[in-house]
C-alpha cells in the first residue's frame, strides 16, 4: 500500500516559499539553509534519498518518486528556479549531505575552480570506486548547479568534506595513507608507480597546480608523459587517467 | 633587422571592419569568410602561423609577435568582439586552416556536441601525439570560441576535417587502419587490446554514443571498466583514457 500522496499547489512566483527557494542559487544561502536545488528527472532520481520536496509543472510527474512531498507549480515558477536553458519542468529541493569516512581511497582537490572540472572529477572518482573526496576551502562549491550537472548526480553517491588540506593530510599520513601529489617537479611517471592499498591523490588548481606547501607533504608526486607540443592536460582528464591507473590493479 | 611594423588605429566600434569582425562570432560567417577570432596572449601565440591581424587596446602589446599587422583599438571595441567575461585586451583575426593528412593515428568524433568536450579532446589528442581529427558534419564547430579555449590552442597544432564518417572510415579501412569504436555492446575491455600501429578511435555523442551505422563498420569496440554505481564516464575523459592507453605502448 502506498502512503497517501501529500500534494499542494502554488501558482504565484511571488509566493514566499518560492522566493526562499530562488535564493538557493547563491552559495551563501545554500550554506545557511543546508539545502540546494536539482533539476531534471535523472538528477532527481540520483538524489532520491536526500530529497525533501519535488516541484512539478506537469501533473503526470506526480509520484514519479514514491513517498515524497509534491508541489504543483506553474512553468513560470520552474523558469524562475531553473538554471538551465531548457528546464525539464521538475525541480527537487535537496538536503545537504555532509559526511566523510576515510576508509577507502581518497581524491583531494586543492583550489580547483571550474565547476565542470569538479563535477567531471567526482563522476570519474565514483566510476573508479573512489567514494571519498576532500576539498580545500577555496575550491568551488560542490552544490553549484554546474558541478551537480557535470557530476551526473554522482555527488549523491560520494562522501565529501571541505577543510584545511594541510591538517587533513597530516591525519591521513598517521593512518598510513600513501599521499600522491601531481607535479612536474621531482615527479615519477605514472607507469612506474607500484600499487598502494590506501592512497590519497591530490589535484591542483587549473592554472597553478597543487600549492607548494601541500606538495611538501606528499610521499611522491606523479606525472603523465605527454607531447612536448603542449604544456599540460586538462585537470579533470589528468585526474581521471591517474585514478584509472591507480585503481586498475585492484580490480 | 625587423621589418617596419605596420600599425593603424580604429576608435569607433561602428567602424565597418569592426562590424565585419563582430559577425565572426556566428558559425555561418566564419564558414563564409574562412576566418575566426582568438582572444588572449596564450592563444594568439599558439595561433601565430595563421594570424592575419592583431587588435590591441594597450600600446605595450605592439609587436608582441613580430612581423604581424597591428591595429590599436579602444577597450569598447575589444569588449564588442570579446566572448570572455574578462577580456585580456588582445584579439587575433585568424585564417582557418583546413587540411587533413591521414599518416598517423586518428581521433574520430561522431556528433559530439559540447564545445568544452571537443576542446578538451583535441588537447588530449595532441598530448598523446594524435594529430589528425575527423569530425562528423553534425559535430560542434571547431572554431567555436569555447572549443578554442578548451583546446588551450591545440587546434592550431592538429589537422582536421569535417566529412561524412561512413565514407571516410571506408577509406581508412582500405589503408589498413584498425577501426576502434566505443560501445558497451559486443565490446572488449581496453586492458585486453593489443597495440596496432595505425588506428582510428571513434567517440560518440554525449547522450547516444557512437551511432549504430558507424558501429557496424568498426573492427572492434572498446570499453573502460567502471563501477556499477554509475552509467558512464564523461566522453572527454573516456576518450582521453583510451588515447592514453592506445598510444602508451609506442612511447
Amino acid at each position: 500500500m502506498n502512503r497517501e500522496v501529500n500534494v499542494k499547489e502554488i501558482k504565484s512566483s511571488n509566493n514566499e516559499y518560492i522566493k526562499e527557494l530562488a535564493k538557493l542559487k547563491i552559495k551563501k544561502n545554500r550554506d545557511l539553509e543546508k539545502k540546494f536545488l536539482v533539476e531534471g528527472y535523472h538528477l532527481i532520481e540520483m538524489a532520491e534519498d536526500y530529497i525533501e520536496t519535488i516541484l512539478i509543472s506537469d501533473i503526470k510527474d506526480l509520484n514519479i518518486i514514491k513517498n515524497k512531498k509534491y508541489i504543483i507549480v506553474t512553468k513560470e515558477i520552474i523558469n524562475k528556479l531553473s538554471q538551465t536553458q531548457t528546464p525539464q519542468g521538475i525541480i527537487g529541493v535537496v538536503r545537504k549531505k555532509e559526511e566523510f569516512i576515510d576508509d577507502g581511497n581518497i581524491l583531494v582537490l586543492d583550489n580547483v575552480q571550474d565547476p565542470s572540472n569538479v563535477g567531471t572529477l567526482i563522476r570519474s572518482a565514483l566510476s573508479f570506486n573512489i567514494q571519498n573526496i576532500i576539498l580545500s576551502n577555496d575550491c568551488v562549491d560542490i552544490y553549484n548547479d554546474k558541478v551537480i550537472r557535470g557530476s551526473q548526480g554522482s555527488i549523491f553517491k560520494i562522501n565529501h568534506i571541505y577543510c584545511d588540506l594541510c591538517e587533513k593530510i597530516n591525519e591521513l599520513k598517521k593512518k598510513n595513507y600513501k599521499i600522491y601529489g601531481t607535479s612536474l617537479k621531482k615527479a615519477i611517471c605514472i607507469d612506474e608507480v607500484k600499487f598502494e592499498n590506501h592512497f590519497a591523490l591530490i589535484l591542483g588548481n587549473e592554472g597553478q597546480g597543487v600549492s607548494d606547501d601541500i606538495l611538501q607533504q606528499t610521499d611522491c608526486n606523479l606525472y603523465i608523459p605527454i607531447s612536448s607540443q603542449i604544456d599540460s592536460l586538462n585537470v579533470a582528464v589528468a585526474g581521471s587517467i591517474l585514478m584509472y591507473e591507480l585503481t586498475k590493479q585492484t580490480k
